[in-house]
């Protein structure tokens, strides 16, 4: 038994794993662009308000400001006054590296020309980096480009895009759907039969202009896809901006295309969940493929955050818990992603080791797992070789 | 940076702006009548069991008992003894003053008769007063009447309507829709076509007896009548009697009436929210025209009050967020709304500096927001001249 | 008003009736049977993990391993060790007796061939039983026999299925469904009508091997049947094992049922709940014949139960809230739901007399409610003799 006391409790030193997050943006952003940034609507803030009075933009204020060289809960234009003068480069540099994270998942479809790509990310960061593919965007740009030579055939789409995603997973790691934004999750699990898809891709082909996927029977195809090739398949589930129906993108209604997938070799991390990390728990729970995090609610939860990462240790099993921020553009909500959760998960922890004497060292160890080990063994990437020969 | 300490903390003069009550009884009132006014359940008690043996029941008489001269948890019955004692007026006077409450958003359209008008209320409690109207109660009362006259016609009947809610809307800030109650939120959400409305008039023309509105098409045309009037809309979600099918008034199945109104002018208050106060914050924050609150959850849940007001500043912007007691009948409920409201957000903001440093003044900038500038600011209702000429 | 302070809040000696358990497997089990015991999945733990490292798991290596006489926290296989050493019989005494559970209500549908009867589990723990009858149990049970005499008709199946209810009755105190298991609640409310229960039960008679009941007619005519006879009737309520269609056995979808049923004299408990405890507590808030309890999620949310026990103190009336641990074949199951019940309710009542100075009595007569007094009401059975002559 432990002979160390609580209060050397500190997870400063456990390495993260932030599997899915984005790049950040490389250039200056004014107000309008920053506010947007820390925001999930598709809107302004509301006349009369600002975005910087929300959870979030109080984070920034109290915690990221310090780390630019003010004081904290200076104004919001003297934040980003200072921002622009020290110039996005140095910004990104400074938060990015307190916010300590040691790899970087990095899901590339979603606005990659704004920001800067893994590697840069890696580099910036002085990190390690790999890669998510984007299962919707990696179709989308198929069904263009081929659309575009003008002689494709349906047949001959469906089995590019098989072969697109098997050349991207000879680097990436895992594969991510939006199928939550486009269709909800209230759809037919069973795999679509080849006729179907056919004909989606026909349709597909027609569209003029730029395409947005949202063909119910190509998405579940490629989520069986991706199922047929055991990837490790990331699900946005729950919080995410104005475009999803939240109540059909409860992770519940996914549990018969888990419990189709289960002995597949496939694996589910079901990403953010708030405010369904409860379910998703649950899921996390009875299914031995299924993974989730509480990312994206984290930081735009703040001071609140610690309760939501303590409710996201009940029912899941410590090894199917991980760690992600959803950071995409500003280089706070990395900083922030990965302060609150080693915050957040001090205090449950703490609580725990009070409530049930847990000893330091089993503290620690479920940190690590939460934190780095389960991702590393989830993902088989493990740059500091942390998780032996398993 | 502020130089206050916390520990200077005191919300007790923040204003509040009750933006949806009703009025009290303005007569006494036996033991079983008590119960009834202090449960949400159109039944008494279980037998063996008293409604004075809840949260709320404990909440009266811990925290009522001493305003009427009592010792904290006297009897139930020396309470009711005590209360007969010193009067309706009496208690509704000391209870509704010691709420402290600056501005009383009264909603007329339930059980009007029984109860104190807003005039009435606003002199009791030496406060202001604004009107809500109830746009089913509205709807119901020109049907009858026109039904009633035996000469109008279907298109005659839903002209009146509008010119009774334009009527009403000259002095009222905002309409009220109990959706929830009638029809549950799985509704078309598109606008009902003419000929639609005018055959559910002709129905509801034909109706007899006391007409209770629980048409489909004739409630979205109300909800769609107000949205053309660009008004402040206020909708009971969620907690409220037996009557509510709870699952079907998830504040999330109203996503779809949201996006289609988001350019009207028309903002949406969803009122108690209990137990889908997260889904509420989250609509709050992705759709700039809703706002959402608490009440009514509030006094239900007594001394875990303080965990569902921490539970609403998570997503939605401190700009979004309203106070309402959701009182009627009894004058403890606006007592207690007021105090426990006051009481949970004192609580949630000093954890909040505790954790992350707000400051003092912030702290309060804040609590005036949720108190009452952001409800002075929506229904264009600021008698004490803060929110300035925005 | 009291002049005990909270110091002496202490609720070890509350008797506790645990409404809803079954029986303890008599044998040694290994690690593997041992891990499948403290999980509801029905699939062994990922490769990589084991079930040791979740909030279960540390709870019997933090809390039982004392009871076993060894360290908190020492190995998972060194507990196992332990365990057959000592022997099933030992192991299963001491952490009974160490429970402190008054009566068992004992549910005898699951697995009755492993697991201890009533009366053996009465002796074992030196305390009251009493038998809930699961009804799925009994229907597949009298379909089995009259099958394999080859000779009933559907009619008859239906008349010996009431007859067996009736028997079983006369001693049983309550039945229970796992209808969310098996059709989940969205099903059709009404009662069956006579032919239809005739068409399910020759649809069964019809069935080769052993039957497992899936059949929505005849699972609503059971719960009819028992609502007719006024029983308390146990629903399984959310969380279980994969097996269960989470989304479809949220209990909101019983209102129209608990609506048709509120003047029969039946009453429901609806048992487990998590993640749908709010939900639950609105319905027995609102519905006078329906109770809840939070058992199940305590065991597998451990140290987190304090705050599922104080979210179960909302808005339910207390004599509406109820005590189990849906514990079934590890004694330690036993053991820690009530060591967990009592140290949450504790917790809560504690925070409560801070904050409203509920007394010490008050605090010890909720919890007598809650842990005992509620269910030997509702049962009709109570063997302390504690709640006179109601």
């Amino acid at each position: 038994m432990s002979t160390r006391t609580l209060d050397s409790l500190d997870l400063g030193d456990v390495p993260l794993f932030d599997h899915h997050c984005h790049g950040v943006i490389p250039t200056d952003v004014d107000r309008v662009e920053f506010e947007a940034l820390i925001s999930e609507s598709s809107r302004p803030a509301t006349a009369g308000t600002t975005r910087f009075d929300s959870q979030v933009g109080f984070q920034v204020l109290a915690n990221c400001a310090p780390i630019l060289g003010l004081e904290p809960f200076c104004e919001p234009d003297e934040y980003i006054a200072r921002r622009r003068k020290l110039g996005a480069e140095e910004v990104n540099r400074r938060l990015l590296r307190a916010a300590h994270i040691t790899v970087y998942g990095i899901e590339t479809g979603h606005g990659a020309d704004r920001i800067l790509g893994p590697e840069q990310m890696a580099e910036m960061a002085k990190a390690h980096q790999c890669e998510i593919v984007r299962l919707e965007r990696l179709a989308e740009d198929v069904f263009e480009r081929l659309r575009d030579t003008g002689t494709a055939t349906s047949t001959e789409a469906v089995a590019e895009i098989a072969c697109e995603l098997d050349a991207r997973l000879e680097t990436a790691v895992g594969v991510k759907t939006i199928a939550a934004y486009r269709i909800g999750f209230d759809f037919e699990d069973a795999r679509p039969e080849r006729r179907e898809v056919e004909a989606a891709a026909a349709r597909l082909l027609a569209a003029t202009g730029s395409i947005r996927l949202d063909d119910s029977v190509m998405i579940r195809h490629l989520i069986w896809l991706a199922i047929d090739r055991a990837c490790v398949i990331q699900v946005h589930v729950g919080y995410g901006d104005d475009d999803v129906d939240l109540h059909r993108c409860n992770p519940l209604l996914l549990t018969r295309l888990l419990r189709a997938s289960i002995d597949s070799g496939a694996r589910f991390t079901l990403l953010h969940c708030y405010p369904f990390h409860r379910e998703a728990g649950y899921l996390a729970d009875v299914f031995p493929h299924v993974y989730f995090d509480v990312g994206l609610g984290i930081n735009y939860t703040g001071s609140r955050s610690e309760e939501i990462i303590a409710e996201s240790l009940e029912l899941a099993p410590f090894g199917k818990i991980l760690f992600s921020s959803d950071a995409w553009g500003a280089a706070e909500l990395y900083y922030l992603g990965a302060m609150l959760f080693r915050r957040g998960l001090t205090a449950a922890l703490t609580r725990f080791a009070k409530l049930d004497r847990w000893p330091v060292e089993q503290c620690e160890r479920v940190a690590r797992m939460i934190g780095y080990d389960n991702a590393a063994r989830l993902y088989g990437f493990d740059p500091l070789g942390l998780i032996g020969g398993e």
